[in-house]
């Protein structure tokens, strides 16, 4: 059985991982029989936001411990992954794979990757392994291995910054999944684009399909 | 259209809403062609559970607030719920829906129901349209209306706390929908059963269809 490692940022599409897109990659991955294991860097997110007003909250939480709301308790901090074990690797998006996970959101091309995201990231690749990244997580990937082709969907900006670490951004739509062959780097845009959430369910389907496809060849 | 309404009692299987539940509702109304909105009372929850180490953290945080993560933001309070607006009611399950919405889970049978649950509850029954409950939040619906047939699934002692209040239990297994015709009740077991999120897409699924079907009988 083929074995995923997700990471997550956080529970929440403005502070951490967006809900929908990690949930729907777990049973994506269950449904075509694969398995997998959830992690999450333990550290501080970087603000807390009210999913209701939009505005910062007076609060301090911690990515794991956040991120294992999703997970019901089954994750495991990122410093102990070892690509050894894993068959791929895949990264949900929101906001807290920009803020968290590294700090694109502030930043932009000139951003920080998490040490820990970092080194996982890597550790997979250099096994050629596939790697997956949804909604506004490509940009980790740009970042990480500058030139590769991937998607965030249409946002001018943002494929703008991706063009600027020198990644190839490609337009997509709804359910579509971009694939860097010698990277072996997948990436579909999910909430980048105005979508609801029978099409995340779409795209979540079509990038673990296309990952496990990738095994095969 | 058929509209839902969904109720949400924050966000994580062990102080608020369970994630996969509230999120495959959600996929499983729009997939079969309906449409919801999500509510949740604007209250305090009752405590907030660390996810990783299931110890309780000396934080407050708000139910509406926390809910609004996993619908993104797209939340009513639950006092703006009119049930001339709606279709159907449902309720996924967590052990928010046993320590927010009601007391349940350190009361049993003595529970009290939150008064805007309670009153939406009603306001959906007396016009005859189908209420749903995941998981553990059949118990809501064993309080307030007594003699009624539900399932949670096959744990002996909250059957037995069920029956107490004086509804029948019914025995289910994963993917089952127990149906109240008079009441227009339905209930499937979801988490309350050692299940997999793969199982959970197929009682979601189920529920939604059953509910569906019934208002065009």
């Amino acid at each position: 059985m083929k074995k995923f490692a997700i990471v997550l940022a956080g529970c929440g599409v403005f502070d951490g991982a967006e809900i929908h897109e990690a949930t729907l990659t777990m049973l994506s991955i269950k449904k075509q029989g694969a398995d997998y294991v959830v992690f999450a860097p333990d550290i501080p997110q970087y603000h807390v936001i009210n999913h209701v007003t939009g505005e910062e909250m007076p609060e301090k939480r911690n990515v794991l411990v956040e991120s294992a709301r999703i997970a019901r308790g089954n994750i495991k901090p990122l410093s102990d992954f070892i690509a050894d074990d894993f068959d791929a690797l895949i990264f949900p998006g929101g906001f807290g794979a920009a803020k968290n996970l590294c700090d694109f959101a502030f930043k932009g091309p000139d951003c920080t990757i998490n040490a820990e995201v970092e080194s996982s990231v890597r550790a997979i690749a250099d096994q050629g392994k596939p790697i997956g990244a949804l909604c506004i997580s490509p940009v980790i990937m740009a970042k990480i291995f500058g030139e590769v082709d991937l998607t965030i969907g249409q946002d001018p900006g943002t494929s703008e910054a991706i063009e600027n670490m020198g990644a190839n951004h490609v337009m997509a739509g709804h359910g579509d999944v971009v694939v860097d062959k010698e990277r072996n780097l997948f990436t579909t845009p999910c909430y980048m684009l105005d979508a609801a959430i029978v099409q995340i369910a779409d795209s979540t389907d079509n990038i673990v399909k296309a990952m496990l496809e990738s095994m095969n060849d």
